[in-house]
């Protein structure tokens, strides 16, 4: 081994390994100077399964490198395969279990987590229903049951609105509509009149000139469309506009929808 | 307090608090017989508001509850401040970073955590580019560009290909396409044309008769589209189909779109 090579770091479940990945991925952000080599396996069903991973493991460790663990198994019997293992296990439900299960009074169930499985099916399929509606009223598409929605993000093209309307849709169930801001709106005083009745439900995006000239850039280079004028006066009208109607607004240059759709839920009282 | 009030929870973040619910409602799922009251604070920034969330905490004990804190603050300070707290705390990251320390030989950086932040930014551009593939080869609605797909999801309507490819698209980065399956596809021989191609790339979807029935049954009630009859026609059909390409497929009757995506990459070989 040399110090070059990347510290492998496994990502290992009983279910889709989602919550390993997560949790395991948010600590390794705490050491951005170490570069990382990420497998997942999910779906680990028995112990014999358990037991080719720490084969792999260990060979790998057998070969100098120092490989770290991710676990979120429930299954005791998986856990404890997995526990011989040479590299460095966080096994992440285990080392809460017992804490829990004290201040909670009761054993914990044991039972392979379906934490993103169905789970409860009327908020898994309120999901899905969002997911639909989001598709269908996505850049002002449809402007039917506009009142069913909880949020209109509203923007000028190319700001984010479509990828943020899918997140909220999709991870928490939130019917999101979105609304393309385009110069006719400008002209006009006052919002675009589908828009007018719910002004309380409306959230704004912006960005930056530059990144929104590059970003329209790629998708049609020399137009008008793409010029830094234009979009300086789209933002700075779209502003003019949120700003006019109380409409709380963003800045999508530097956030990602995870983080755009956290600080939405927040400023707009949305429960998750 | 009763007995019947449900535990309060509490996900805390300095950050959008995804890497606490996701950790903390994988350990919930443990103790299915009890009720749990969720509140995710993220954004937690300074002490002040830190304390204010302590204040909360102690408030309910002071009640007579018993919160569960879930956190994944990183900076000592937020930490300190927490760790006063009444209530359970469970410290996500502080609890393994000592550890991860240890096993990576240096010292983690101890600033706020940008998991879900923008990160790399060539990955999360791929990511956005691929939820924009997704919109626009939703239900075989352009063909074009269908050599950039990883993937292809094949199905009858209805049987949950658009959560899923947009599901794939939004967390994993996947060029993800979908194909509807209709009568006349089942009237032919073969694939039908545009997939052909394609085939190492397709990946279907089925249901159960019953459970497609009673979707449908929302969308056009009393239709023939509806009919179980239909239902069951189109299933066997598209299994047959899927069967006789070798085209690999999954029922998603009681699978979360997370779930199938989990199985999708897996089976495909596709990296994360």
């Amino acid at each position: 081994m040399t110090t070059d090579d990347p510290c492998p770091v496994f990502f290992l479940s009983d279910s889709t390994g989602i919550t390993a990945e997560t949790l395991g991925n948010t600590l390794l952000t705490q050491f951005p100077a170490i570069e990382f080599d990420r497998m997942t396996i999910p779906f680990i069903l028995n112990v014999e399964q358990a037991q080719a991973v720490v084969d792999t493991v260990d060979g790998l460790v057998a070969r100098g490198l120092r490989p770290i663990v991710f676990s979120t198994a429930v299954g005791s019997d998986i856990r404890r395969t997995l526990a011989t293992c040479t590299g460095t296990l966080v096994d992440l439900l285990g080392t809460y279990l017992g804490q829990l299960e004290e201040a909670l009074g009761t054993r914990s169930s044991n039972i392979p987590g379906r934490a993103h499985g169905l789970g409860n099916a009327e908020r898994y399929q309120s999901r899905m229903t969002a997911v639909e509606y989001a598709m269908e009223h996505d850049d002002g598409q449809s402007l039917r049951a506009l009142e069913k929605a909880q949020i209109i993000l509203v923007a000028p093209s190319r700001c984010g609105k479509t990828p943020t309307t899918m997140y909220l849709a999709l991870q928490h169930g939130i019917f999101a509509a979105n609304f393309p801001l385009v110069d006719e709106d400008f002209d006009r005083e006052g919002l675009p009149e589908p828009l007018r009745p719910f002004v309380d439900k409306c959230f704004g995006l912006t960005t930056n000139p530059l990144r929104l000239s590059q970003v329209r850039t790629e998708r049609r280079r020399g137009s008008s469309y793409a010029s830094l004028r234009q979009c300086g006066f789209e933002l700075r009208s779209a502003e003019r506009l949120y700003t006019s109607h109380g409409i709380p607004f963003l800045n999508s240059a530097s956030m990602s929808v995870e983080e755009m759709a956290a600080m939405i839920l927040q400023r707009m009282k949305l429960k998750r």
